[in-house]
């Protein structure tokens, strides 16, 4: 018994994303989602980023999971994981997704943590302490889905 | 140096949600992300699901990164998965987020393809041959983002 679909093959179709066209699409910030595997295996966490001088930035409170994480593993060491971001139409059925790898990297001189202020990026929770992280694309990959 | 927020303390505040939460608000299905440690890394992909009988369903195509990696990992073992869901207001800065911890199992026999047909669950993108994917919760966590 194979499985059929009501759609297919008149169905969207997948194509893949250059890299430039990735950054395009996630040039104007929003909501991207920190991808790690922490202490509680693999973790997901929507958060407001934005894309300055070619990386992800970011805030988490060190009250969140992230920032638990953080201060037992990202904040000491650059730790590779995963950022995604996707746009997508339920009623048309279209959309796009990007995901992004590279090392994660708590920003903590002074310099770094003016660049944090001059990208403007916000964390929605509010708290006083609190963690800025950048994710530097080692390699970034999407796709499209759209209509034949 | 410290980094200070514009809205803090007066920001949204992050709350835990309880199991039962987390259940109701992802039981209309929609767009949800599989997580998983692929061949190439973290992997994230959007996916149409549902929620039937207790487990994320959805489908997808052979052809597709998740496709292959079931190929060669999910598709012939029981295999560790996230499975993220999140609903979020730019504007109000309030929302949901949902993570989903458990194995991930190929739907192969008669019987699992009738409840994979029974549950309604389609894939967006068209293509004959494809993956029908279950994930059944062993933990499930999710955090609202509210306005004080």
């Amino acid at each position: 018994m194979s499985v059929h679909t009501s759609n297919a093959p008149d169905g969207p179709v997948l194509e893949p994303l250059d890299e430039a066209e990735c950054l395009r699409l996630i040039s104007s910030g929003g909501i991207g989602r920190i991808v790690y595997m922490g202490r509680y295996g693999l973790t997901v966490l929507p958060v407001n980023y934005v894309l300055y001088d070619g990386a992800i930035m970011f805030r988490t409170s060190q009250d969140s999971p992230t920032g638990e994480d953080l201060r037992t593993g990202i904040a000491h060491a650059e730790y590779s994981v995963a950022f995604e971001i996707d746009e997508i139409d339920p009623v048309r059925r279209e959309g796009w997704s990007v995901l992004i790898h590279g090392p994660a990297h708590q920003m903590t001189t002074d310099a770094e943590l003016a660049s944090v202020e001059e990208s403007g990026v916000e964390p929605w929770p509010g708290g006083e302490k609190e963690h800025a992280i950048r994710v530097t694309p080692s390699r970034i990959t999407g796709r499209r889905l759209r209509q034949r």
